[in-house]
């Protein structure tokens, strides 16, 4: 029996991850990340940029939330403008300090603590969070407003600036906090917060008269909402969402309107207002992704979630097209999306430099967002295999593998000294920074691998959907009935990964298990004993009468594959990458020297047997492959250009590492692709 | 009998440029660049952002100079706040606008001028030009001070910005242009403007008790003062330049006396205070081209004109080292210079970037400036070879071929897409402009062709020094007998040069004529009948019982080269790049077809039989070179990336033109450097 497309996330309380790999990661955010976090947000941490943000929050709830009249500095403006810092940091004052986005750290925080206390509870942990949570709530205007930017600076001035002003972004991401820590706990105070701001929100924004037609600058509200209206029912905030989702980029575009004096941002393609902010039309006319990556995977986020539950094929189809656009033109190898620096963003199709790259965690963790709503959308492999691609690589290479410090910017060539001696480079750094004073992306990370469980499954009533090869266990509700699943796991044969399903519960029951086959394998078994299996779009559904316990075994034979990209990538021109699994591979000087651009690997080396090995950093294990590849000398004539000639060229084993363990072992070269002979 | 090698600059008044090359763009600049350029300087330029060039000086004419105690605007002491342009064109009142170094655009326009007069009189142009220096005269203030941004603005505020406000940038190109009027024409109006406004910065700056201790932000004056001392034998000149080059660098830094309060600039390496201006560290300890590579070069320049005449040997090898930076770690292979857009500076060793590449017009004139002065030093060969190169491709490139518009960034690489929507690579054009705000490039390639015979040749007491392969006739002064020097070049056949020298009025003399044997020519033959031959440092110099008349024959036979470049390079690394004698060659869009990326040349190319034919734009011709190579099918699979595969590839016919022909056939992709197979 065919399972139905429609699907959707799984409850998180009734899912363990026992998977070696990914309990490692996890019980790294709740170890190392969650409380240095929590000392992050307080300030605590030596040698690293004050945040200010629980500072903000505290003193927001100081004044009860209620409107400061007068004696607030000065609003900024322009881009930079707000990043102002107390001239006494240990004796800051009444004031606003940080970004203007500063709230959202701590509910991003609150939200990977929320993940975590489902799979470990911990009362220490739930009542730091709960303290956090009521100094939170007493920050609240009464009126329901929620930011302490401008509940210190002057609310006067609140939704004056939505396009740089971060408060929607924010309320997104109490919004997200909330429910999650609802779902974890049953404690609903944030949640009511976030409630209560969302009818603010709601009583000040949309298209009746007297409200502002506005829309977030920085989207998330839209997903977030969505995610409210899930988990309370209310359709106030399903209606919030698709506002912001078909308001965005019409004419006259709002953010002209709201401030016609700014200017509109150098960096955008002049022809295209608003790009940045993925406002240039409205969203069901947009075909290519542009602007700030974060911010575009997460209108795309929200816009499928609005599209599945209102079930808008007309929304769909642009979702797809974004998309298409994504993952065809504008995706790294690594999954990380986002060529530049300047403006975060997206720049024209195929553009993808490895040395400059910004491939920003977040957007790759963006990406994840989008690609699981399209999988709820419509179950197809590429929306896993995207999710794979991500989380292996352009998110996990994000934290260091002692959880201690992060990228924000995932270059996939590095010269330590090009970071140093060129401007060009400075947003590439050569080893992962403590911490940021824009702190977007540790706490990104943190709350995506805490809850890395809700991208290896979805379900509907009847199938549950594997998108990811996961050791777990998770228990369905079919009706009442408890299914149980559990997947075990084996990594341990070289060659391949095995997955064993034990179906337990299912007697009676149409239960379907529908299993992706990964991009990556050419070439996987499924095993049924006596029961069906059907394929589409890349899920094999597999159903039978089933017993008291049933086995489904899935192997997953790898290999070592050689990529190559499209060659309108100029940067990759002629140059390959290595595969092995979901992984993507890099050559650190570490194991090959200096100087990586002078070894090649020839055509041959598909043929040629790599050698397997293994690596341990910091408790955490990867594998290694080692290929023949060949090693030009450097020339040494005196001058910079002399007659091509014939090299001298030295045999040479080339080592590759799992992209997602580099710069963990000091500073050095790094790059994914090799030129070929 | 052997040459003393101490040589100097000629009088161009004696030289006379034959060349049916140079000629033409000598020809292009009198008949073109300098008649469009007194419209720019005027704002009668449609299309073209005004210059305000001429309204500046005839405000501060009819101010008569005087200090203007009050009403001018405020002065803007940020990077960027000096571009100020009227709300009204039209009507601008009297108020200075531009960039604070507008006033240099008219001194390089008259310095253009006067070296064209000196082979083309032209009573018109001259008179433009004398009633444009009467104006500059009224413009000076009495007590002898020249910069109409003060004058307008208010002088109290003179000499307080010397790190950014350009008024000695300003003096050093006032000074060379009043050098060369003067030579061209005899008139001293200009010079005497010059040498008030020396004797005033002389009693300002300097290291006596009460004056300021500093020297340029932006180099020129160092090397202009070394002019106007050897056109005026007044040594206040001489000191001065001296001073200039040896207080810039020394401790407390000048620049943050002057004004503490300013941050040091972001671009810069911040171990390296103000080595964007070279003033890091004193000039003899300097010994790596660091920051804005025009300033820098220039500054070399002074440093290598007073090393010369004050023969200061611990300056000479300061100027050695820094040449060798350039010219081993830090030169495109085309002669441009300066890899960086962020501070139009030099970046690391060997980082060579192609398609970000800054290389201004400006910067390889500056090293063509850097070059002649270290011939004059030492002839050696490989600083006429840097002149050639730069002459040849990073400097003609800079002009397009009808003399109508210009390039101020000179890249190796171009994909007209990513000039166009990557904001990384905005300053790189696909195609030339106009003119620009800050028109500091055409009117400086306007006074180097213009005088481009000054690089042709160099001389002392005997010895004439011909550097580059240039038909002329130079009438060199031995004692008063005038010893006749006609060369005439023969391009005609495919393959080789031959230029002849015919020497006539040296008998009884000890005239010499070193000719410099040019990287590009693997062997060079020389014919002088009963004459003596000796060779050092690359310069053949020959000699004899002079008759009336003899003749010396040089031959430079040519081959295709297919060059690569250090290994170090890795923009360059696995590629190569065709030359043909001193003239390096490009792939374009326009006869290769789009997506360069997609060709290749084997190792084999050398033995290939190069095509040759020719090309003719604008009235201009070059040669073109065709050689097989290898174009790869795109491949077609839907998605990103792909198992390494066999490819697809066509045998094709590659055709090279000339780099300084690129992009004058409209908009189109550009390559110098190509894999090799």
């Amino acid at each position: 029996m065919r399972s139905s497309k429609e699907n959707h996330q799984i409850d998180l309380k009734n899912m363990t991850v026992t998977d070696d790999f990914w309990r490692t990661e996890i019980d790294l955010v709740r170890k190392e990340v969650i409380p240095y976090q929590w000392e992050a947000l307080n300030d605590r941490v030596k040698d690293a940029e004050p945040s200010f943000c629980m500072h903000n929050f505290k003193t927001a709830a100081k004044l009860g939330g209620k409107r400061r009249e007068e004696g607030g500095k000065e609003l900024q403006y322009t881009y930079r403008g707000f990043d102002v810092w107390p001239k006494d940091p240990e004796n800051p004052g009444d004031e606003f300090y940080g970004f203007v986005f500063q709230d959202s750290d701590l509910y991003k925080w609150i939200e990977a603590v929320a993940y975590s206390l489902i799979q470990f509870p911990d009362a220490e942990l739930e009542k730091t969070c709960d303290e956090a949570i009521e100094i939170v709530a007493r920050a609240q205007a009464e009126d329901g407003y929620m930011d302490t930017y401008y509940i210190l600076n002057g609310r006067d001035r609140e939704f004056t600036n939505l396009k740089d002003h971060h408060e929607l972004y924010c309320f997104g991401h109490l919004a997200e906090a909330a429910v999650a820590y609802y779902e974890a706990t049953g404690k609903a105070v944030l949640l009511g917060v976030a409630e209560r701001f969302a009818h603010y929100i709601a009583s000040k924004i949309g298209r009746e008269e007297g409200k502002k037609r506005g829309y977030p600058g920085h989207e998330i509200a839209e997903m977030a909402l969505v995610r409210m209206y899930n988990a309370t029912g209310s359709k106030e905030y399903l209606d919030l969402a698709s506002y912001f989702v078909d308001e965005r980029g019409t004419e006259p575009y709002y953010f002209d309107v709201e401030n016609p004096k700014i200017q509109r941002r150098g960096f955008e393609n002049s022809s295209l207002p608003f790009s940045y902010n993925q406002a240039h039309k409205p969203v069901r006319q947009q075909d290519e992704a542009l602007g700030h990556a974060v911010r575009a995977v997460y209108l795309y986020s929200g816009m499928a979630d609005v599209a599945r539950i209102t079930d808008d094929e007309e929304l769909k189809n642009a979702c797809d097209k974004l998309w298409k656009s994504i993952t065809r033109d504008k995706m790294y190898i690594t999954g990380g999306i986002g060529s530049s620096h300047l403006g975060e963003s997206f720049t024209f199709p195929f553009d993808l430099p490895n040395d400059t790259a910004y491939t920003e965690s977040c957007a790759a963790i963006g990406l994840a967002f989008f690609a699981r709503r399209m999988l709820e959308t419509a179950p197809k492999a590429e929306y896993g295999d995207v999710i794979e691609r991500a989380l292996y690589n352009g998110i996990l290479s994000g934290i260091a593998l002692d959880g201690k410090s992060f990228f924000y910017v995932n270059p996939l060539e590095v010269l330590p000294q090009a970071c140093h001696e060129d401007g060009r480079k400075h947003h590439v750094k050569p080893i992962r920074q403590k911490w940021f004073g824009c702190a977007c992306c540790p706490p990104n990370i943190a709350r995506i691998l805490s809850s890395v469980g809700a991208y290896a499954y979805t379900e509907n009533d009847n199938t549950l959907f594997a998108h990811m090869t996961m050791g777990c266990e998770y228990k369905k509700n079919m009706n009442g009935n408890i299914v149980t699943i559990k997947a075990d796991v084996d990594r341990s044969v070289q060659g391949k990964w095995t997955a064993m399903y034990t179906v337990s519960g299912a007697e009676g029951t149409d239960f379907t298990l529908a299993v992706r086959k990964p991009d990556w394998c050419k070439a996987p078994e499924f095993v049924l004993e006596n029961g069906t299996m059907t394929e589409e779009d890349g899920y094999v559904y597999m159903t039978k009468n089933w017993g008291s316990e049933d086995v489904i075994t899935v192997t997953l034979p790898m290999e070592v594959r050689f990529m190559t990209a499209d060659t309108r990538v100029r940067e990759d021109i002629g140059k390959v990458a290595l595969t092995y699994g979901p992984e993507v591979f890099c050559l650190e000087e570490h194991d090959n020297g200096k100087d990586l651009q002078l070894v090649t690997v020839s055509r041959d080396v598909k043929k040629a047997e790599p050698e397997f090995g293994s690596i341990t950093i910091d408790g955490i294990s990867g594998v290694t492959v080692s290929v023949p590849g060949v090693r030009s000398m450097p020339n040494t004539a005196s001058g910079l250009y002399f007659d091509l000639a014939d090299e001298t060229r030295e045999t040479v084993k080339l080592t590759y590492i799992p992209y997602r363990m580099w710069a963990n072992r000091g500073e050095n070269e790094m790059q994914v692709w090799t030129r070929l002979d």
